[in-house]
């Protein structure tokens, strides 16, 4: 029987399971909110739950699935399957979360058979093996929405780097001694793609005077934040600030990506998040059209393709951690890391 | 009998040989220097009169050498073991030349006995086995001279990439817009650490009339550009200008360099070229100073260490070019170029 494995994205408001082939195939999904309260065990509650459903669907029981994976937010030791500052889920921003143990005794697994990773990760794994980013065996992926991450796949598999820290494109710093951006630094990638840094530049041109539709676009529209709709609207309204925040955003990613591509010399690049998909292929083209001029290797030329899964590309790929070889457990013992 | 691997490094003035063990332990030297006309058949006998002269001295011949692995400036197509773009070698900068094939035809070895790589790919892979970089199985190498140059290892292996074109740290863009590089694009590493940027920063502050030692020293040491000896000098001599060249140039480095390792999350730095090795660990002070306040990732600390094997890296990992393991040709095959 071919093996069947069950991935949860788990996010600040949702838990979106679902139950894959080896493959990545979808062969059910399941979603639930994520508790606003309760704590961890609530938390691993809603996940056991969304597990149980998913696989419901299918008729089948948990212990008949490979495994299952879980994509989170905050920082993840995949070895130990511990999620710490996570801090849109209730309970994980204080003590670290032994997730994966929680959630196999919740299930009735094996703790060896529940995996975790971050959230961009797993995307990633899903894009490289069942989304755009099939065929290319060395890719970047960069995310682009609230803040800017990204991960790597280089000869076939997803670089984690030594401290389990790699992919951080959104800290390639493009301008030296640049704009602030969140992480406290300046000239980031993120400092001029990143939503905080664009909500920033419209405040001080608003308070300077300058005319703009975003503010009265994000009321309208109930925004409590400069969501990619609200910019997308107001560029379709040829807003000027709005095609400055845009057309910062892209030679910002642009100048990030053909460095990292100077240096990996990856076949491609693929590019999600918010304002790649709230923007569309019009801000893929951007992109592509600030990366050009600065790659070096164009022989056969670079290719920027636009993710694929949306919002099942966390809950596909963390299922696909299940049967990843080597097993990160191998691989970081390499790097000298105590095993659990 | 252990193994026994000669290595050229072929640059424009010199041709250095050496024969070493497997280890990468210096068994033999010899040098000579480059033809500078007679074409590239002449500097294949010079080659093979050097590897001849290296063995020699051990008391063995040609056909006990495991192979001959050769370093060469310019751009190498590793799987055909072909040069061309070598604009200091006479007769390298037209057609492209089978390096590997006339330098075994000129020994009387296998072509396949015969490997070739690009200088800097070869320095690191000596660095790594044998010089500084031995225990970091995950580094970074940076050649700061004439140009900025660099090569990455993976999980222990050089990474060439998809063009054979990886490591390119020298135009990772630090200043977006900023200042023009000696490749064309603005803002580059290279436009900040390399060797005719800062002649133009000096021809510019002199023509408007800026104090600075640095022509006069340069005279004096007889120099016909602005090597590392007269910047040394000048700056022990307290000049202004000269500090701030070597302070853009630390500064450049330290974003190229943190950006880099804020992606790929390696374990060390290895940082070499007539800069590094001119002005010494001073420089390498300030471009850890530099890289830090810029780096996500910090446990274990990211290690910064000046390249050890000076003049001989390249002919040391040309050498170990000849037992690279999987071999180059298997690792293009997977992206599907031909076979030679």
């Amino acid at each position: 029987m071919p093996g069947r494995l069950a991935g949860i994205d788990l996010g600040g408001t949702k838990v979106q399971g679902a139950v894959v082939d080896e493959h990545g195939r979808v062969l059910a999904t399941e979603a639930a909110s994520t508790p606003p309260s309760g704590g961890p065990q609530s938390v691993v509650d809603q996940v056991a739950a969304v597990v149980v459903g998913a696989v419901g669907r299918l008729g089948i029981g948990v212990g008949e699935l490979d495994g299952v994976g879980i994509g989170s937010a905050g920082t993840v030791q995949m070895a130990e399957g511990v999620v710490s500052w996570a801090g849109n889920l209730d309970g994980f921003d204080r003590a670290p979360v032994p997730l994966a143990r929680l959630v196999a005794e919740a299930l009735g697994l094996e703790p060896e058979r529940v995996r975790v990773d971050n959230d961009v990760n797993v995307a990633t794994i899903a894009e490289h093996r069942a989304g755009a980013g099939q065929g290319l065996d060395d890719l970047i992926a960069v995310f682009a929405g609230t803040g800017v991450g990204g991960a790597l796949v280089l000869e076939g598999s997803l670089r984690r780097g030594v401290r389990g820290a790699a992919g951080e494109i959104g800290h390639t710093v493009v301008v030296l001694d640049g704009a602030r951006c969140p992480c406290g630094r300046l000239g980031c990638v993120e400092a001029y793609a990143g939503r905080s840094p664009m909500e920033w530049t419209v405040r001080a041109a608003v308070e300077a005077g300058r005319a703009t539709a975003l503010p009265g676009i994000q009321r309208r529209l109930g925004r409590t934040r400069l969501t990619t709709d609200v910019l997308a609207e107001a560029l379709a309204a040829g807003d000027e600030l709005a095609g400055e925040l845009v057309g910062r955003a892209a030679a910002a990613l642009g100048a990030g990506i053909a460095s990292a591509c100077n240096l990996l010399d990856v076949a491609g690049v693929l590019l999600g998040g918010g304002l790649a998909d709230g923007l569309g292929d019009g801000f893929v083209r951007r992109v592509h059209a600030a990366v050009a001029p600065l790659l070096l290797g164009t022989e056969p030329p670079l290719e920027i393709r636009r993710t694929a899964l949306g919002d099942l590309a966390g809950a596909i790929g963390a299922a696909l951690l299940v049967h990843e070889t080597p097993s990160p457990l191998s691989r970081r013992s390499r790097h000298g890391d105590a095993l659990p």
